[in-house]
């Protein structure tokens, strides 16, 4: 490949995956982030924005001070399709080509556009008629700003353990519900609609027990549905307003059936994590640009340090390790495509993404954030300077490594899958095309001696077989792009 | 060990070292971080402070606008002897101890009192006694904020090349030089005294012909000698103000032999290494400490998060690589503390010392940013708000890994001791206690092969070869330390 | 008077009151203000503290993050008795004298000084005596920082109409009160004990429905008995954190017969607006004593600027509205000092006071404000430079301005005074000593006109004859002060 | 006058004016600051921008890192024809309307296009043509951002008695000149071009040893022609970034012949003392338009606060010193429009204008000053709070009021025009169209009797004749618009 498709989110979609669809309309995106980029770099500069609680006239408006440019920022995005074609062209591919670009630029951004979608697709899967024809056309405008959307699900007493740390309460009151509870990390907390789990009233405190409502920022009347406590102070995403939220007697819509709102919430978390996936390849695509262009230029003993072969040969690894990641990421991108319409019960192909996504969250976001850093050590001193922003991109992969479940989490779910549902089997299969194929026997010998193992052990020493998997069905797929690759 | 003594700095050192000299000193200075630790954390908060560059009738007076706690703050180390000491005890051990306590609770703090000590060691060594009888008193003053020192070396076209990119120019003028030029990195830029790399007119632009200088920050009738152009917004060590320096006609005086400058401004830095390693260790110290306190109290799924096997073991890895990069760099302590005194020509002893303060410093970098993007991860979305601080020991430990040298230089440079001074086997002599030591000789073939290699090879290939030789100097010389501890 | 007296509050103090009780506290007191000063200018300089919400697990604690350096600096007025000297020596001097040598460094940090009387007052004028048992021992500690209080009767409709606005609603529960509403102007929202407005559930929606309820910020559990829903953005005062509370059946103490509720409120707000006079000259004097040091350095024209006659003139009409002002505060601060134990119904002392304090209140922040802008211009460019500090003081200034009732509120309130109660006759006898005086025969016969026309009229004219009643009231208070005064 | 046009530049220039050219341009202008609005509060929210002074190469460049929104505001004035049309039309007029529409909603963005114009204009004038071919087109451009102006005059020293204060040098170099020494209030410091004043080597210290320069941002090769030593962090006027300029042999151009230097140096202040007048009166205006949306909303004791009689005669009196603010700064304004193209030696009409401009300046300064500050006072404790930006107001007046010269320098070159050129018996002939007018005659009389005072005498009591008689004339012109105003 060309160092200089390094440069070019599109030049690099297309290097990878040949071609696209919609390309002319990724380009054209593309070209607008020349613009864009100094909005986000402003938008990152400036920090988390206000929130202006009540108007002069002692009104509760809780409005978000971002500059206007933000506005004119976020747009773009939404007008060129990334919600409103996965519905036009019954397709997850706008979506993710799309984020592709925007997390080139602003990592943070995507999760707007994430959240949007993660919210539209629920309501159409789930989502009584009217309540269809009520909100799914804002959400699907082609042109100006849309409804967003948003999915709160963690508490404050933390993310992982939902079954025990949802406290949000609904009652029910005719066709809809009430809730009341707080939301600790309510990620793009403007948006005009949100998806968050509650416990109806009554239900246990495991994740049986757990709901998915539809919660508008309005009530009918125009009054705001529920208050934001504040904004959090984020190292990264600045460009997505991240708040706590006060739910009381707030009122609400369940989506499906309520005795499978945990799949509900399960399939809006798959979603956000392919994103994410997409976003860290993206992110690492930057700073390995970035550190490309100074290493092209700056001179030490005589030459541009590129061409000294220590830092060549690190940034060859690293171009790597990128590429395994894309194709990771993207193969995990293209399974959701398949089954993103599923509901439970799900099928094997369900149940080989699942594994998939968490292989790809888990070492997208490391190779993500081991890019961002190195390229800060590529800049020297310049690297830990605010002025320059390099080390914005690690800032920014550490929120992509966290969000959505940090490692531990996707190692241990990544082993349930394995474990109840023989996920293993289904990547193996899925890797290997031929009938004798010793890395895969080996691999696979592995993995069922290590589920043999007792829980303390098994648990104990995942990490290592789980980063070996990840990388192994990374390169795997990597070989496949290379192999259907043009030229 | 116990987990217990992870949260306090003396103990671990007490734990690795045994009795440590002055134990009630530094016991005292940990018992004040309490208070400290707070002035610290708004110290990094608040960010860059201000730089007055004018008083309100128009002077210039470049005055750095911390607040008062800061100089509270600041006055402490000094206090405790972290300069002084040296002197009087003739040692670097209360140097080394008191930073790595310092470091614990602040990194960045320690680099005000290194590069104090790095400008009163040479002023020391190398100083005409006029000079030495005019400032060597205020810097060793026992009460109060003691004069403090500086060492200027990067100009704006970088650190790792000397030779070519200092740009400063000194012309004699009867007993003293006037100095000409800008210094880009000009950490703990308010001292009284600086000691700076210029090239007296005339000479080659290599390092042969730089010198090292000692630069008062005024002149005898009290007027500014130089001006600070600004401070740098760094992201992290916002305990020490970094700036830009402008030189003009600024006097200075010539340290040691003109033609030894550029060993003067080696040994410069390789205490500044010493020291970097220490805070490393510390920062990674603290980091775990930190992590440890949330991850047993912090629960999920019935249990504290430290209680599930995968942390577990996680944890009790990085704590191993904690203990190997504190005996990796005390190692480097000690060695310095050896040889400090020495001189050009140097001995054996010193260029074992220089191999295995570039294992260390590149070795110690790496534990320190990774435990500290570690502790981030086990805070989950709390990791990434500023509000909590865990964030902080990531950016201060990519200033650590960046100062002094980034990977790349300490990789070459120890390359480049190993090929020219034999060092590598200085080292293995220096592990090995046996005549059979296996793995010593497979390492030792494994170095001396590389050697042979082409420079292309030789280099691009070095990284993972001294990772190897790190590490396992690293594990040895915990094994010793282990051997040695009490109980 | 000397000029020189002007840098120093105290020597001010002296030269207008002669000998002043304590004297030896005062000085000690301004001495310690050289560092003070430094920390204020820093919390000043750093804009509004953060607010922790949450600890890192998960508990609400409602901690305001201001530098250690900040209750340094709120400790030192505390012990030096601004509080407890008050209850020791049964006089309100202590507090008025400290406050004036609080404000000449930092107007805003005497809030928190003053609110703490103004809670400390009515518990032990008012409070059953288990309350007054519980509650003053840690409100009058010598040592260290004491329990602080704080005042909150605003809500979000405003604090002008009280009657109407309070919708806080109290509701019994045993021995104490349950209370459910917001504060939305809280100053000094860290404090221990707050006194509060709310309304007994039931009672009607005016003045007379309040009452006044001891409010602690622990129930005996050590649990929050109310949070903090954000700390205000304010463009001064930055020395006392300003919040909006929110109740929620918060724990309270009914302090004295619910229905004289509206009188300890207004008992209460009187000593505020005391204080808030004695701040707002305090604040003067320091305005002309920054501008006075600038004017007698800059030069232009040949000569420092002082000497320019135009200037000089300003400087010294000025200086006499300063001294006016201060004879006016002062004695507002006097007649409160006669009265402050006094409870309904309240003698004619009482309502001389009252008019003269709000006589005191509207002029002061006229005064301050107005010389604090003129101090800005004196320095010109300089003066708006947040470099230099100079247009602090109008920052301040416009608070003392607001706080307490703005210009609008007082001029009717001494109207009202002056209608129901005769306050202006009592003002009249008060200030002169002869029986034929023919100023206040004239002043009289215009107030006594004035009183007589049409409420539209009466209230539309009603500023120009407040202020020359004012004026004359603070001349007429300066030539006794200035008869009395020594040499 | 309607109240609803308090709201609106353009409708209040119209009801005072009469029809204006380009009503339709001007229109739409203001139709646009819907959106612009929100851009100038967020730059003024966001304060002092940073200055970028290296790229990640270490080439200086000296950026200033403003939110690219910024560029789109500024952009609009300048394409709707702020300077161009000026050329284009031979007038004024469109300059000061956009002037006024502009700063209604951010008086600091009127400084750019001022200073902008007041570089054209003297580079037009005085311009050799070589100069005018190169310069002039790109600041007359039509679309997108033109050529920027700025005009440096300011030195540390003080900007009054810049005889004195001005130790920039000027050496001559074939056909042009290079200028060293230091700008300290350098307004818009990212323009193209800037007008300076220098003193060409070995010419007296004195005012007469000044001239006027032209000093591009870059040399003919691209490279800086001075760098930025930092941008001012000033309270108000955000929209503007002002800096210190450091000029280092930078080449620049004489405009006209040297001895008239101080001349063409005086037309430039006029210029923009003028543009200060408008803004002030518009900002004035806005100042009023919120206090009175707030007071017609707000509600106290049963109905809109500006349904109280108190607050209705203020806002009515202050209403009638806006609009006689108003009559002055036009009148400035159009006798600038008649005289603007001349050059020493100047008619009576251009002393007539001189000494209208000093009354306007500083009578429109402190209008709109006191207007900010009653606004504050309307908002109450709102008015104190960032949240709203009702504070901004003051801030920018403030410095509008201390900009081209303070109060002391208006009333005193004011009295130098009465003394010297007789213009206050022109201003009397221009006021009055009666052969008998008493209140022209008395105050003529003062006017006389104080000229013929000791000086001391004379300057030390200036102030208040130079109130009354700006007042005066503000009184009688604007009568006369009021008789020549539509219905």
């Amino acid at each position: 490949m060309s160092l200089e498709a390094l440069g070019s989110p599109v030049s690099f979609l297309k290097e990878m995956l040949g071609p696209v669809p919609n390309e002319d309309v990724l380009q054209e995106y593309e070209v607008w982030w020349v613009e864009g980029q100094a909005i986000s770099d402003d938008i990152d500069r400036r920090g988390t924005p206000w929130l202006r609680m009540f108007d002069r006239f002692g009104n509760r408006v809780d409005e978000i001070l971002y500059p206007p440019d933000y506005w004119r920022l976020l747009k773009k995005g939404y007008e060129a399709g990334v919600v409103w074609r996965v519905f036009d062209e019954n397709s997850l591919m706008p979506f993710l080509l799309l984020g592709y670009v925007t997390a080139f630029h602003d990592p943070g951004l995507n999760c707007p556009y994430t959240v949007s979608l993660s919210t539209a697709v629920p309501l159409d899967k789930y989502g009584a008629s009217e309540l269809k024809t009520r909100f799914m056309p804002p959400m699907l405008r082609k042109e100006g700003l849309p409804w967003q959307g948003a999915t709160w699900m963690t508490e404050v007493k933390g993310g992982s353990d939902l079954g025990v740390a949802v406290e949000t309460v609904a009652q029910p009151a005719g066709d809809r519900w009430l809730l009341t509870g707080e939301k600790y990390f309510a990620s793009n907390v403007g948006a005009e609609l949100a998806v968050v789990a509650a416990r109806p009233e009554g239900l246990p405190r495991t994740v049986r027990g757990l709901a998915l409502f539809l919660l508008p920022k309005y009530r009918e009347d125009g009054s705001l549905n529920y208050t934001v406590r504040r904004l959090k102070d984020k190292t990264g995403t600045r460009s997505v307003p991240t708040g706590e939220v006060e739910l009381q007697a707030s009122e609400a819509f369940l989506l499906g059936p309520q005795e499978h709102g945990i799949y509900l919430i399960l399939e809006v978390l798959n979603l956000s994590r392919v994103a994410n996936s997409i976003s860290a390849v993206a992110l690492a695509q930057r700073a390995m640009a970035d550190a490309l262009s100074f290493a092209e230029q700056r001179e030490a003993f005589g030459k541009p340090i590129l061409e000294h072969p220590l830092l060549r040969t690190q940034f060859e690894e690293r171009l790597r390790d990128l590429r395994r990641a894309f194709a990771l990421a993207w193969e995990a991108g293209r399974l959701l495509d398949e089954v993103w319409r599923e509901g439970y019960p799900y099928s094997d192909r369900y149940h080989l993404f699942r594994l998939v996504a968490h292989l790809s969250k888990y070492w997208t976001a490391e190779v993500g954030a081991m890019t961002a850093k190195w390229a800060m050590e590529v800049h020297g001193g310049l690297g830990v300077l605010k002025e320059y922003g390099v080390e914005r991109w690690f800032r920014e992969a550490m929120v992509a490594a966290i969000w959505e479940g940090t490692t531990h989490r996707h190692v241990l779910d990544g082993l349930e899958a394995m474990e109840r549902k023989g996920a293993h089997r289904l990547l193996f299969a899925h890797l290997s095309e031929e009938a004798e194929d010793k890395e895969v026997k080996e691999l696979s010998s592995r993995v069922e001696a290590h589920l043999g193992l007792s829980i303390e052990e098994k648990e104990g020493t995942a990490e290592p077989l789980f980063w070996n998997l990840a990388k192994f069905t990374a390169e795997r797929l990597l070989r496949k792009l290379e192999a259907g690759q043009p030229g």
